[in-house]
């Protein structure tokens, strides 16, 4: 058993409020949030705050862990050519030891910006699961059908695998993208979401393009066209959800579908601004991603936090739009329920012990007027002093606890991008 | 003498380039470029980079450092009631030696963040010059004027004053806006420019508001008012301009202005975005500056130029626009510029020893496809790991090295919040 004690408490029972409560984990799990106790157990760790502030993980909604190979290698270039000339020629020669390589460089970079769990589309998935697993890091996969797929049929496979290999993995029905995907396989999917009742999610209204093009095909866009299909009968959402329109917007919040929003991503590739605001008023859940690091390229989850709140401003030309609380909202809950987790969401007892620290005695985080509004409009990576998932404490004050040595992770990843010629 | 070797060093003669130079520092100045020799002299001290980034220090050209103490007081409300019941009635309580200990907490911040210089407009700046004095951080004030001062001819006594009081100080002209500044003031600025053949800098077309206003007032953009008053005979520039139009970018590229760009604090005000790369392309010199903690909340330069490069992407709906060399010489170069700090412009002999070393065997520095990209787009204050402003390390592996420690001078930011009852 580990305690965490005299530090703040963030706890989302109601939305964000922060207690001066202490925390002892067992295993994978929460099992005491309170006042300190006169009858403790003998702990394998105790762990003193010392002011610090406790919260649950931020989990990653949209990703693409294992493009940290793709990071600065092309960047400043238009998106077509960016697609074209570099992320599909490198993708195609990873192989499943690639992946897993570079799928704990990117669990690497969400331990030290306090990510707890990835929503990873990727392709290896073996490979994937296995990096995660030997991190100790918590990831659901999002199946990506699409026209290029060999193998149909794998995505039942491995719906049916991968929710049943290891306590940190789940799994997600999903396509690529409707521009991506061909009708009958379409319609594939929505009969695997009938068959298991389950949410599907898929790259949504992302460009202007994509969601004209989708327009001009069906005369419908893509969040009304995947409905009809009953993609969305068992709930599920979209990625990015920038160019939606009112009634996508009404549709998303009918049926309590998740946009996750990827700013950085966003900007970085030109797509546009995702209508947070507008989403967040008509009661559509939120979640956060950082999509992939050939995009981004951080992963960073204080950086979109940040974004999240202040494109909102500017674009809705109010300084008041989508304020602070809800946006760690997002991150740290939000997240979660998108993902399944619903045993992620708080600290509480019998919730998984996904758990951050964030030094508040960092210059960032002084004075102390409002510690919720300092972590979402200030913080950075240097305040992530701890990250534990399932109980184990994964990162701690720079260094990685996850099987294998940083540095030693860092080589493989550069010894891939040699052996590519990149 | 101190010496940095066994890494790679940033210089920017010529445009940024990388290099596998050894840099020798001795007092505030650098003494040596280049290949390791044989007749080294004895050194105080010799730093392993260990493959890390050396780099000229980042140059905060546009602040109001003291108000680290609004730092989350008040946000997510509309900028007109963020200024008038939390802004104005909390910085009338401020005295010297409030304004000390604040001006300290953000001179932290800056160190963290790899940050050797601000060019500082605020208030009480004998107190600012003795705290950035005390912490051996450069610092370039720039006055305010406007109808709210009762002292108009305190702006000669401080120009005189500060660019003679210490190294580590100087001075610009400046008024706070044209919107905030009569007539006959803007002409007395204009004169003093006129005296002292000095440049003059200003808050400009920050928000719509103010532009249309100047335009009603005068039939005429604040830069072409200001312009015609004879106030950028000597040169200067403005901070903001987002709401500029090409006549005024034609003016800033005739005239050399400095466009300085606040992006983060622009968003979260909702001001808007600066037209950058139009600024860029008409051969603007640019520069960065993170604007108060009060709006933006963090004094963080890696936030800044991965918004500087991000926004106009998306404005511009073009992924090439604004590239990441060119917002990293904005940072290290343009900045120093626009401050008058001509000997602070890159690592060769004779320049200021106010250097930084970035932390590359960090995951999100990894792998090194790309340094430079690496630092503009994925780069985090964890990668700050030595900040040396005059020739003395005032911040290295997360440790502060000021005169005072850092915990006391959050104590006493902590004091001044109680105090005033914010």
């Amino acid at each position: 058993m580990i305690r965490f004690y005299n530090g703040k408490t963030l706890r989302f029972d109601g939305g964000a409020r922060l207690t001066d409560e202490e925390v002892w984990t067992d295993g994978g799990r929460i099992v005491y949030v309170g006042a300190p106790r006169e009858d403790r157990p003998a702990f394998e760790r105790e762990i003193d705050l010392g002011g610090d502030l406790l919260l649950p993980g931020f989990k990653n909604a949209h990703a693409h862990t294992a493009m940290t190979f793709l990071r600065s290698l092309a960047d400043d270039m238009p998106l077509d050519r960016w697609l074209s000339e570099e992320v599909w020629p490198n993708e195609a020669k990873l192989d499943a030891e690639a992946v897993y390589d570079l799928t704990r460089l990117g669990d690497l970079e969400y331990l030290s910006s306090g990510i707890t769990a990835s929503f990873d589309m990727y392709i290896h998935n073996e490979a994937v699961a296995q990096a995660n697993i030997d991190c100790g890091f918590r990831s659901v996969f999002c199946s990506a059908l699409n026209d290029f797929d060999k193998d149909v049929e794998n995505i039942e496979r491995e719906y049916l695998r991968f929710n049943s290999l290891h306590p940190l993995i789940g799994y997600r029905l999903g396509i690529h993208g409707e521009y991506t995907t061909c009708l009958e396989r379409l319609e594939y999917l929505a009969g695997l979401a009938e068959k298991y009742e389950a949410p599907c999610f898929t790259h949504l209204c992302e460009t202007k393009a994509e969601t004209e093009g989708c327009i001009g095909r069906y005369g419908l866009t893509p969040p009304q066209v995947l409905d009809r299909l009953g993609f969305f009968r068992y709930g599920g959402g979209g990625f990015h959800c920038i160019w939606m329109n009112g009634d996508d917007i009404e549709l998303f919040a009918r049926r309590g579908l998740y946009a996750v929003t990827c700013p950085a991503s966003n900007l970085k590739l030109a797509s546009g601004v995702a209508p947070v605001e507008k989403l967040r008023r008509a009661g559509v859940p939120l979640a956060i991603g950082t999509d992939g690091a050939g995009s981004n390229n951080a992963l960073d989850m204080f950086r979109e936090m940040y974004l999240v709140s202040a494109l909102q401003k500017v674009t809705e030309g109010d300084a008041a739009a989508c304020p602070a609380d809800a946006v760690l909202e997002m991150a740290c809950v939000g997240g979660a329920r998108a993902m399944g987790l619903d045993d992620c969401t708080d600290i509480a007892p019998g919730m998984c012990a996904d758990l951050v620290v964030l030094d508040l005695r960092r210059p960032n985080m002084q004075p102390e007027n409002n510690i919720i509004k300092n972590v979402v409009y200030a913080g950075s990576k240097e305040n992530v002093r701890l990250t534990m998932v399932d109980g184990v404490v994964r990162y701690e004050r720079g260094e990685f606890f996850v099987g294998e040595s940083a540095e030693r992770i860092y080589e493989k990843a550069r010894a891939f991008v040699r052996k590519i010629g990149a």
